[in-house]
């Protein structure tokens, strides 16, 4: 016969999480942190979670977005300059050229980024990207980039918050490129996002103060790059962080070295049928060396396919 | 007849400021950019407000206080060490030699900070700079170093973050050395200072990932530094900018630079009696085309003299 149910008063956390160990030790690990008096109580000004962003919190196939992203643009730049249009690497994109593109070396990206990516205001730039992030429609899923986050990930960033942690990006992806939709996808404001910047340049246009975008590279915000940024923009030890790869793995290993209970945790994409399958082959995402540590050290291993009740947002 | 008082139910801010266009400046700012559906409102998330350290929150004479720091931990090092004492320029530190300190170059400010502010870990640098904050007394006013902090700018500090606003520590001095005491002293945790800042390198140690502070510089955060790091950091224009020297000129001009209601704050020492006076030909803190432009646009320029009640908190 069956018991009566209890009354559930406050809705359960991480709901589209299946029950099972690895829901458990994100919510174990929550309740040591914040239990006052507790061995491993952490004050809130201390709670620091990082999130790795490509293939964490929003996918990374065919490619990362922000490539999408340059490609698009140096479609449209070209398709408006004919001189443009006559130059590599805009030619290649220009004509769909696919055998040319997956040639593309050094010199063809650093041209593109170039374009792309440099020679206007931060302003500009934003304004740009935004547009973007409002048209551009994902080839398999037919949504715009932005709905591709990962519902589960939203709600262990909201459940992490609601207990007093502070949520950052740490990713390899362009730092400006991602404030422009960290705020409204993920409620994380552009203070609380670190990646890879392109140095800018001040300067007086019209009487006003602005900074304009450069080619040259300011910090790539990968592998021991990860600690090393997280140092210089939080000036702390995380609490917990969040990654799907080899380039997560000094991050992770940085959270792991401080005292007291840690989480650190990797997304295994193992679910072809919903979102991708791939970790120590994969040109994009490389997960080798981590998926290695993260078994050896008791790290928690997310499969996409068995923890996930769904990937992404109901529509 | 006197007109009978209504009842204060709530204290009045900013009570170390005197009554007068400073104060009242700062209020109306305060109250256009709170007032919903007003023309001028900023939505909280969009309240950032950055300061300069040295002159602007706390004192920064004989020297800026992480150069006394910097002397200090000179001379109890080569103190300790025989061959360190007979080389330069710890002998002359040593000895005590103001004649030889007064000529230091390039090369010997290199070397002094190579040994007081690399070669070790993060955490190693925090706890001695934690040390020197809790011992170290200042030669003219006996107190502690970090008791030299600005009682009115304090007060502002908490008014601005009552109505919303973040606030942030934008400052030429050491990111890693100001993170020590500016959640205590000021209340803005390490993740709001933006400071200068030497490379650091990745390491596992004994097993423990750790982060060694490198001698080459990695960033110089002053002037124009300023704007570039608030975009690096920030990547949003401060609504409200506090500096007190040429030093905070372009970040004060990059927040005049943003539309709507925005304040711009030059804290002038003309004080002598209770802290110090200086500006155009001052070595230390030199405000000169900055002051010039803030009479032009209007900028609010504190009269450390007149504004201000109190200088320092009672002790
Ligand atoms: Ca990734
Ligand atoms: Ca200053």
């Amino acid at each position: 016969p069956a018991l009566a149910q209890p009354p559930v008063l406050i809705p359960a956390p991480l709901p589209s999480w299946n029950e099972g160990p690895n829901r458990q030790a994100i919510l174990d690990f929550v309740a040591r942190v914040t239990r006052e008096g507790g061995p491993d109580f952490v004050p809130p000004n201390e709670r620091i979670a990082t999130f790795d962003n490509d293939g964490t919190l929003w996918a990374e196939n065919p490619m990362y977005f922000q490539g999408l992203f340059a490609f698009a643009r140096a479609h449209e730049l070209a398709s408006k300059d004919p001189v443009l249009a006559q130059r590599e690497p805009f030619k290649s994109i220009l004509a769909g050229d696919q055998a040319a593109i997956a040639k593309f070396g050094e010199h063809e990206i650093a041209a593109l980024m170039a374009a792309t990516h440099a020679g206007m205001t931060t302003e500009e730039f934003n304004a740009i990207v935004r547009r973007w992030t409002e048209t551009a429609i994902h080839p398999r899923f037919q949504r715009r980039y932005v709905e591709l986050v990962y519902q589960p990930m939203l709600e262990l960033l909201a459940y992490l918050r609601a207990n007093g942690f502070k949520t950052f990006i740490v990713s390899g992806g362009g730092v400006d490129f991602m404030r422009v939709f960290a705020e409204s996808a993920y409620g994380i404001p552009p203070e609380q996002v670190i990646g890879s910047s392109g140095k800018t340049k001040f300067e007086i246009r019209d009487g006003r103060a602005v900074l304009i975008k450069q080619a040259d590279i300011g910090s790539i915000d990968d592998k021991e790059g990860k600690p090393v940024n997280i140092d210089l923009h939080i000036g702390r030890r995380p609490t917990a962080a969040f990654g799907n790869s080899d380039g997560d793995l000094a991050m992770l290993q940085y959270a792991a070295g401080g005292p007291g209970a840690r989480l650190m945790l990797i997304v295994h994409h193992d679910d072809a049928e919903r979102e991708y399958a791939y970790d120590r082959q994969s040109h994009v995402g490389r997960l080798d060396k981590a998926l290695d540590e993260a078994t050896q050290r008791n790290w928690v291993v997310v499969s996409m396919k068995r923890d996930w009740r769904t990937v992404f947002p109901a529509r």
